[in-house]
C-alpha cells in the first residue's frame, strides 16, 4: 500500500532515528522488543562512508563491508592503467598487501544529543532572514566546536524535520582505510545500467575494507556476527544505514518546484554528461577506465531521477501528497492553538518565489542536490576535480579570516580534518579527462546563462570552451598535492600570490556565486523557521511516533523479506546463482550480461542453489547502499545495494505495494569468497 | 581558411544552384569549363531520397546508389525479427528477389524556373504579417498546382535566400523502389558513434536500390558511368546532392538565438532520447532491433548539434559571422540607395522577439528543425509514429475543407501523392516501442510546460505518462493501414466519427498548436520580407556570383581530394582496407570496432591496398549523404557519407582549413561487391 501519512500502523514505513526507534510498531506488529543494548550494538557496528554510502564492521579487526559501488570511488582512485582493480577485482591475501585509500573517511556514530533549544535560543523574533541565518550559523558552529574540544570526536549538528529539531551527532573518524577485497566490476554490477534499479537481480555488489588506527588494524568492540545462511522468505530484517535525502515532509509547493524545475534541471545535466562521457569513453580502453566511475555515477543518477520524475508525475502519488498536506492543514484549521501555523505554508511559497531570482546562478554554481550525499558536499560547477580544489583553496583562504561561526559550514573548525583529507588526496588527476569534463561544463554554462552573459564572457575569456578548458587544465599547478598543501597552509595571501589560472577562475565566479548563495540562504532560513512551525504543529496534532526526512545520518529501517507482483505475475523474493548463469545464457553472454571468466571456470564448484539477492519491504533510499541487513539476533544476513524501480517513489512517499529494497545475501558472499576467489581466510574472519 | 564572405575566390566554397553554377571559379581556379550537357547529365543522374538524403542513378536499369544510413529507414521498415537486413545485410541475386520499400519516394529534378516576380506580385505593401503570409501561401499553391496539372510532375516552389528568390522545381517521382543490396550494418557504420563525424574512417556506407515504373525496372536516360579506380589525391571532384539546411545568411541576432536557445533545446531533446532509447534497447535483442534506426538518428543528431554548438561558441567563428554582417551593413550605409535596408535587421530582431511569446508551444509541438530534412516534414511532437499518423489524418480532414492556397503547405494538392505514400505505409509499428517513445514525450512535455499547465493536464487526462501512453497506443486502430486509408478517404466526418483515442489526442493539442504556428508564421513572414530586402541589397552590392543557404534541394559543390593537419600532424586523404583491419586489431575487435565475420573470412582474397574512404574540400552538410562524387569526366568516383568533426562549423560558415567531406571510394565498393559479397553481377551492372 501507499501510505498517505508518516506512521501508518500497517506498513513497514520509516527511516527512524536511533534515539526514537519505532518500538511500538516492533512490538505490535512483530512482537519484537529490542533491548537498548541491541540498538547500541547495531548503531556502533554501522559505518558511514563519507564518499556517499553505508557499511558495517564485520570483524573485531576493523574489517568493514560495503557495496562495490560505494567502494568504487576509492577503487578508481587507487587503480592505474596497469592495476585495474575496478575491472579485475582485488584480494589481499596478507595484511601487508592491503591498499590504502587516498581520501576515504569512515564515521561511526557514538552518541546523539538533542540541542534544539540551544539553537532556537540564538534566534530573536523579527530577525531578518539574513540576520537569522547568521545567528543560527554561529550557534551551530559554537555547539560543534565545544563538543569537538570536549570529546575529541567529529561533532556535527544535524538539522531534522527541515528545521524542527537539531541533534548533535558525535562520530569516531577513521581516515586510514585499506582495501581488502573487491570482485570484478562486471559481477559486482552484473547487468549494468539495464538491470540497475531492477529486480530480479544477480549482483555481488560488495567489497571489503579494513579500518586502521595508528598503522594497525582498528580493534573494534562492536561488529556484527556473520550468519552464513542468509534470511528466509518472510523473515523480519532490520537495516541500519545512512539514507541521503528524502522529500516527504516538503510542502506541496516545494514538491511542485522539485517536479517542474529541479528534477528536469538535474536530468538535463545527467543526460548531457552521460552522452559526452560515453562518447569519450568509447575512444579507447584507457579513456573508459579513467571515466568509468564518472559514467557509473551519472548513469545511476539519471535512472534514479528519471524514476523520481515518473513518481512525481503519477497522479495517484500526487493525490496522496496533497492529501497528506491537507490532512495536517485541516487539523491545524480545527485547532485554536495551531490555526495560525497555516501561514507557514504561505511563507514557504513566498520564500521559494523570492529565491527563484537567483536560481540560475545558484543552481549552476552552488547547488548541492545531485552531488554525492557526503559530509563535505561539493558545490555543483564546474565539473572538474581541479576546479573543485581551486575553489576550496580560494574559499578556505577567504573564510579563515572570519570567526568560526560566520564561515560557510564546510569551513568550520569541526570539518577541518575532513577537508584536509580530501584536499591533500593523492588521487590521480588526468588532464584529458579533466579537459573533456570542463569543456562540457563551460559549454553548459553558456547554454544555461547565454553566450552573451557578462559572467560567461569573463569565464571564457575570449576563447572557445575547449581552448579555455585546455589552457586552464594544462596551466594549473593544483594537480600536485604538495602545491595544494602549501597554498592551504599559506592561506589567502599564498593563494593570491600563486596566480594559478584555475584559482583565478574560481575567484572570477566567486563573487556572483557567493551573492547567489547568500540570497538563497536568507530565503532558506525563512523556510526553515516556517518548517519548524509546521513540525511543531505536526508533533502536537499527529504525535511524535514519527521520523524526519533523510539527512545522510544513521537511521533504522525494517521489514520482512517479501516478494511482490508485477503485472499480476509474482516476483520471487530470492534469486540464486543458477539464475545468474541463466540470465547470461539468455543474452548470449554479451555485455552487460557477460560473466567473468573466473566465475565460468568455477561454476562446477559452486552450489547453484545458493541464495544470491533478495528483496524486503524496508524503507531505504540512496545513501543506504552498503547498509547491513540484520536479523532479530543482530546477525549480518545481507547487505543493501539497491531499490527496485518501483522504490524510486520513496523519495516523496512510502509504499510497500511493489517498492522493495534489494540486498546481496550473506550466503552468496561466503560461497563466492570460498569457491570463486579462494579467499577462505577472509571468509573465516567474517563475524569473528 | 575560414571564409568571411560567400564567394571567396580562394576557397572551394558553395552549395551552388544548378541554374547559377560557379563557372567563373571553375575556370579561373581549375581551368575547367563544363558544358550545359555536362551539368544537365549530372543534375538528372542525381536522386533525392525524401526520407532525408541523396543518391544517384548508376545504371540504365534504374539502379540507385545511396548511403546505408540513408537507406536505413527503409531497411528498418522491411526488416523483422526473422529477416534482420539491418544487421545481416541483403543481396538480391535475381531481380525477383528485390524487396519493395514500404514508403520510399525518390525525386529527380527535371527543371528549374524562377518565379520570384510572380510570388512578389501577390504581396501588397503594408499588408499585416498574417495577411501577407496568407497571400504568399495562395500564390505558391497556385503556381505549384498549375505546374502539376500542366506537366504531371511533382512541383515545389523553393524559397531561396530566406525569401529573396522563389524557384519552381519540377521532379519526376518514383514511389516503387526496391532494395537490391546492403552490407552488414556493422561494416556500413564501422566504428559506430565514436567514429561518426571523424576521420580517418573505414565505412562501407552504401546500399543499392532500384527504381521501378509500372512494375518494371525504370529505364533512365541519365545515369553515371562507373570509375572503378576512385579519385587520386589532389584530383578535382564534384558533388551533386541535397544539403538540408545551412544558416549562413542568417543575421547575427538570428544566429545568437540559434546558439543560445534552439541548439541547446535540440541537444536536450536528443540527450533525453539517447538515454531512454539506449536503456530500452539494452533490455533485449529484439528491443535493440526495433529501436536501432531511432538510436542511430538520435546519436547522429546529438553529435551533429554538439559540433554545431562548439562552432557557435568559438569566438573566432563568431567574429567572422559578425564581420560578414558588418561588411554588408557598411556597404549599405555607404550607399544612398541601400541605406534604408539597414532597417531590415531591426525588423528581423523585432519579429524574433515577438515570436518568442509562442515558442514554448511552437517548439514543442510544431517546430520542424531537427526533423529529417524531407519533402514532407513532420512536426516535432509527440514522438510517436501513431500520433503522427493521427495528426495528419485529423489535419488532412480539416485542411481539405479549405481552398488549396489556404492550407498548411504539407496538405496542398501538389503533395497529395507523397502524403498518401507515407500515410498508407505498411511499415511495422511496434506497441512497446511506441509506448516507450510516447511516455518519454509526454514526460518531456510536462517538464517543458510544467505539470500544472492546463494543456498538460488535458493531455495526460489524470493519468501518469506511462499509463496514458499505454492507453493511447493499445487503444488506437491506426496501426492498420486500411483503417488509415479509410479515415483519409472519409475526410473530417469519418475522422471525427472514429473516436480513435490517438486522433482525439491530436485534436486536443491541435488548437494551441495551430495558434502557435499561425502566430509564428506571421512573424516569419515579416522576417522573410526583411531577408528579401537584405538579399536584394546583397546582390546589388556584392554581386550575384553566390549561392543561397541549403534547402534540401539539388546543389553543386566541388573541391579536390585533400588531406589536412590536425594538431600539426598530417591526416592522409585516403584510407584503405589494411587500415580497417588494423583499427579492429587496435581495439581487440570489440564493438563498435568489430569486423563482420564475412570480412574476416574473405580477408585473404581482398586487395588490402584498395582505397576505402577519402576526404575532399567540397562544401557539404547533412542531406548530402549519398551524393555522388564525380570527376571532370562526370564519372562516379565515390559517394559522400559524412563530414569530419571540423566540418560541423559549415552550418554557419565555410572553411577549408580542416573541414572535409568524407566519401566511400568507388574502388572499395567494386572490390567489396566482388570479393566479399560474391555480387559480381551487381558490380558488372554499375555504370552500364
Amino acid at each position: 500500500m501507499i501510505s498517505a501519512g508518516f506512521s501508518s500502523a500497517f506498513a513497514d514505513e520509516g527511516m527512524w532515528l536511533f534515539n526514537n526507534p519505532p518500538l511500538q510498531q516492533f512490538k505490535e506488529k512483530y512482537q519484537f522488543e529490542p533491548t537498548p543494548q541491541w540498538l547500541e550494538h547495531l548503531q556502533k557496528s554501522s559505518v558511514r562512508f563519507n564518499s556517499g554510502g553505508s557499511g558495517s564492521f564485520v570483524s573485531s579487526n576493523g574489517l568493514v563491508i560495503t557495496n562495490h559501488h560505494v567502494g568504487l570511488d576509492t577503487l578508481q582512485k587507487i587503480s592505474s592503467e596497469k592495476n585495474n582493480y575496478v575491472r579485475d577485482g582485488f584480494y589481499a591475501k596478507a595484511q601487508k598487501d592491503e591498499v590504502k585509500a587516498t581520501d576515504l573517511e569512515l564515521n561511526v556514530l557514538m552518541s546523539i544529543e538533542d540541542v534544539t533549544e540551544k539553537v532556537k535560543a540564538a534566534l530573536q523574533p523579527n530577525m531578518s532572514g539574513e540576520d537569522a541565518s547568521k545567528a543560527r550559523g554561529n550557534a551551530l558552529a559554537q555547539i560543534e566546536k565545544e563538543s569537538r574540544e570536549k570529546t575529541g570526536l567529529r561533532s556535527d549538528v544535524v538539522t531534522l524535520y527541515q528545521g524542527g529539531q537539531f541533534h548533535l551527532y558525535r562520530y569516531k573518524r577513521y581516515d586510514d582505510v585499506r582495501l581488502v577485497f573487491a570482485p570484478e566490476g562486471q559481477i559486482a554490477f552484473y547487468g549494468g545500467d539495464p538491470d540497475n534499479f531492477e529486480y530480479p537481480r544477480y549482483d555481488l555488489d560488495v567489497c571489503l575494507f579494513r579500518a586502521y588506527e595508528n598503522g594497525q588494524p582498528a580493534k573494534v568492540e562492536h561488529y556484527l556476527k556473520w550468519n552464513a545462511k542468509g534470511p528466509a522468505d518472510g523473515e523480519l530484517t532490520f537495516v541500519s544505514g545512512h539514507p541521503g535525502r528524502t522529500d516527504r515532509q516538503l510542502t506541496v509547493s516545494d514538491l511542485a518546484e522539485l517536479r517542474d524545475q529541479e528534477v528536469p534541471y538535474l536530468l538535463n545535466m545527467y543526460y548531457r554528461r552521460e552522452a559526452f562521457l560515453h562518447a569519450w569513453s568509447a575512444r579507447s580502453f584507457e579513456n573508459k577506465r579513467r571515466a568509468q566511475d564518472g559514467v557509473r555515477g551519472v548513469e545511476n543518477n539519471r535512472k534514479r531521477y528519471d524514476g523520481y520524475a515518473t513518481a512525481l508525475l503519477d497522479p495517484e502519488v500526487w493525490r496522496l501528497i496533497e492529501q497528506r498536506e491537507q490532512k495536517l492543514r485541516d487539523a491545524m484549521n480545527a485547532s485554536a492553538e495551531w490555526k495560525g501555523t497555516l501561514a507557514a505554508y504561505d511563507k514557504i511559497k513566498q520564500a521559494q518565489e523570492a529565491a527563484a531570482r537567483v536560481l540560475p546562478v545558484y543552481n549552476y554554481f552552488e547547488q548541492f542536490r545531485g552531488s554525492p550525499a557526503a559530509g563535505y558536499r561539493a558545490p555543483r560547477a564546474f565539473y572538474s576535480t581541479l576546479f573543485q580544489y581551486a575553489r576550496r583553496l580560494l574559499r578556505h583562504g577567504d573564510e579563515m579570516s572570519k570567526p568560526n561561526g560566520e564561515r560557510f559550514p564546510e569551513f568550520r573548525d569541526s570539518y577541518k580534518e575532513s577537508l584536509e583529507l580530501e584536499l591533500f588526496s593523492s588521487s590521480p588527476v588526468y588532464d584529458d579527462y579533466e579537459i573533456v569534463k570542463l569543456t562540457d561544463s563551460l559549454t553548459d554554462m553558456a547554454f544555461r546563462l547565454g553566450a552573451d552573459d557578462s559572467l560567461v564572457k569573463q569565464v571564457l575569456a575570449g576563447k572557445s570552451p575547449i581552448d579555455r578548458a585546455t589552457e586552464l587544465v594544462t596551466g594549473t599547478k593544483l594537480k600536485d598535492p604538495a602545491v595544494r598543501k602549501q597554498l592551504y597552509q599559506g592561506g589567502a595571501s599564498a593563494v593570491s600570490a600563486a596566480k594559478d589560472p584555475m584559482i583565478e577562475l574560481a575567484r572570477l565566479v566567486d563573487g556572483p556565486a557567493r551573492e547567489a548563495r547568500k540570497a538563497f540562504a536568507a530565503q532558506d532560513e525563512i523556510k526553515q523557521q516556517a518548517y519548524a512551525e509546521i513540525a511543531k504543529a505536526r508533533f502536537a496534532l499527529q504525535g511524535t511516533n514519527t521520523y524526519p526526512d533523510a539527512t545522510f545520518t544513521l537511521r533504522l529501517s525494517y521489514g520482512p523479506v517479501s516478494g511482490y507482483k508485477e503485472q499480476d505475475k509474482p516476483v520471487a523474493p530470492l534469486t540464486n546463482f543458477a539464475g545468474l548463469f541463466k540470465r547470461s545464457t539468455d543474452h548470449n553472454n554479451e555485455p552487460p550480461f557477460d560473466i567473468p571468466k573466473r566465475w565460468l571456470d568455477r561454476k562446477a564448484k559452486l552450489d547453484l542453489n545458493t541464495p544470491y539477492n533478495f528483496v524486503s519491504t524496508a524503507d531505504i533510499i540512496g545513501g543506504n547502499s552498503g547498509s547491513p541487513v540484520v536479523n532479530k539476533a543482530n546477525e549480518f544476513v545481507g547487505i543493501i545495494f539497491d531499490g527496485n524501480i518501483q522504490s524510486l517513489v520513496l523519495d516523496c512517499i512510502y509504499t510497500d505495494k511493489q517498492a522493495r529494497a534489494v540486498s546481496v545475501d550473506s550466503a552468496a558472499i561466503t560461497e563466492a569468497l570460498r569457491k570463486v576467489y579462494d579467499a577462505g581466510a577472509l571468509a573465516d574472519e567474517l563475524g569473528k
